[in-house]
């Protein structure tokens, strides 16, 4: 179970069962954890929610009914939960549960639930008469996440200090001769160390060549004089994400190294010096882009400067150019969003650079949250 | 990317093809990453394949480029693959994609696509009044996916080998005073150096009162005299899983723990013994299942006797109850399937025991993969 406090989960219902009036609907069936772990605290592998005006059935198996009965009279428990076991098939437990909502119309999350279960559920709903409409919603729950509350920001500040722990550390572990498997696992060994659950993604160890590819996987290879070694890691601390990135360089860095590295720092700068309530997300991407291409490097820099940060390792807010096919309107960031900064600078053959760093947008402007040097580390 | 060899990749895609054929459809879109791994060799985050009769289109981006071209030319390589670089939305290429395969009828997995991406594909082409039918299909991959080639039994079989060998040393983690957690990253950490890509799932160190919930996280409870501690672990290697388990004892076992040790050992020594071609995977989960309520135990194993494995950690087969609501018909395992079988004890307040092996179906019989005692340990 996560910890949220029962106030802030009624809150977070609040802002939720808002957005059900506001589409229409009487109750919304949330599949997606995520979601619902944002809504109940529970983190187990199986579950589903149906939040509505007044109560969350909540549908689980044997396996976690004791971890939701311990949660009862505490300060985590979720107010309004009413659980019910599911014995055979969840979709069977759930269209039955949808039944007895009738006359009703009843969200669920078309983002997440897949055609097939759609369409089985439809056809059960019909099959049973149920007086029961089922419509498709989108972002109603991830909506509510992307601005984190007062729990999550000291969650998410708390994961960012240990994690900045290791960052301040992690040099050490690149040494001549060792491979970037090792080093990852000796990374990720220090991850479960300092208190997180798990690393949050597979940790990049990329070395020399490998530098170039932005998300290369940790491979026999071993690390040589003059490599650029990419090391991006990340924990997952009582559920919330963080994620960061250092470059270093094995020996003495050459005037080229110097060059690349100092583009992409500043590019980091940049980006964080834009960060404010009400910038444009597309604005703070194009900070780090244009410094980038001002040092030649705008063709080496491919993807996107940041995500944001929380329940998953990769959400809203997406610190990315304006795709024309995809994206309408400008979208600014607000206080309690989080997100990272990560530009980089990919040369094929030659190596790469990345830096990341986690930051929060405040009432008035940008907490870095995550703390560790960005000169270049020469081991 | 994986290692399949390119016979086998043929003959993956000639199995497939004849089940697009069936199922009345020119292609199929997959979207599923380990169906698109498992017709490609690719092992990135994203990529969206489109098999038809003669060739595979293949959608990514610019991160995978490189690996993708460095396939060709090597036993390794995909046959018929066309790769297609998207720049913005993955869906925004396939919809262009799929337009350009007209008049077709044009499958994609039900099982896998969520209703919001399936809406936005069809409103997109119905806007460019495109000549296809999208069509929902289910299992086409995956029927093929759950008997091994030979490739995937040798890859299972070596990862069974090292896993087996991380699991005779096991008992040696757990000490009187330990965490959980620590013993839960002692054995990432073993998975690690045994060459695994990464564990299969979150570890699980479950002592004491923890050893009666299937499911439970290492916490930071103590190892004390007299647990149980159940252990089970899995890796990843060159994209294929392995899964096993094994409960010890702190101490000298008392005649309760001797009693449920061995029920539970009985029962899969009784599953196993069940495993042959043509036999039904209920009558597998009934041989385990009869077993311990014949102890005594029926109540106290609440949870499936096994799953099948392969690029995913839970497959089918499912080895487990027939449930009324769902499943239909009899289904009889066939040689080339791999699961596990991994009956267990529950008891609320004393603690619980699991032992896990996997095996797969011969032409006339089983071999049991995993190779470690199932003597009770005491430590």
């Amino acid at each position: 179970m996560s910890h949220a406090p029962t106030a802030a989960l009624n809150h977070r219902h609040r802002i939720v069962r808002e957005a059900l009036t506001a589409a229409g609907v009487d109750a919304l069936v949330v599949t997606a954890l995520p979601n619902v772990l944002y809504l109940t605290n529970f983190t187990g592998s199986s579950g589903i929610a149906i939040l509505d005006a007044d109560r969350i059935r909540f549908l689980t198996d044997f396996r976690y009914l004791t971890a939701i009965a311990a949660m009862r009279g505490t300060p985590h428990e979720c107010p309004g939960l009413e659980p019910v076991v599911v014995e055979g098939s969840y979709d069977v437990t759930l269209a039955a549960e949808i039944e007895a909502l009738a006359p009703r119309r009843v969200g669920f999350e078309a983002a997440h639930l897949t055609v097939a279960r759609c369409n089985w559920l439809e056809a059960t709903l019909r099959s049973r008469s149920a007086d029961v409409r089922l419509v498709p919603t989108e972002h109603l729950v991830e909506r509510a996440r992307v601005r984190k509350d007062d729990y999550e920001i000291a969650t998410v500040r708390e994961a960012a200090r240990r994690l900045s722990a290791i960052a301040r550390e992690v040099a050490s572990e690149v040494r001549r001769g060792r491979t970037e498997r090792a080093v990852a696992a000796a990374i990720d060994w220090r991850i479960r160390e300092a208190g997180f659950e798990r690393s949050a993604f597979d940790t990049i160890v990329a070395s020399g060549p490998h530098a170039a590819l932005p998300h290369a996987r940790p491979s026999e290879r071993t690390i040589t004089e003059g490599d650029l070694v990419v090391l991006d890691f990340g924990g997952v601390y009582d559920s919330y994400c963080v994620d960061l990135t250092r470059t270093v360089v094995v020996g003495k860095a050459d005037a080229r190294v110097h060059e690349v590295y100092d583009a992409v720092r500043e590019a980091r700068n940049r980006a964080i010096e834009a960060v404010a309530p009400g910038r444009s997300r597309f604005d703070i991407d194009a900070a780090a882009r244009d410094l980038l291409a001002s040092r030649g490097l705008g063709e080496a820099f491919g993807h996107g400067t940041g995500h944001g940060l929380g329940i998953e390792v990769h959400e809203d807010p997406r610190i990315t150019r304006r795709r024309r096919d995809i994206d309408a309107d400008d979208e600014a960031v607000a206080p309690g969003m989080i997100f990272t900064i990560e530009p980089g600078a990919y040369l094929p053959g030659w190596g790469g650079v990345r830096i990341e760093d986690d930051v929060l947008v405040t009432d008035s402007g940008v907490e870095v949250l995550t703390d560790a040097t960005t000169d270049l580390t020469e081991v």
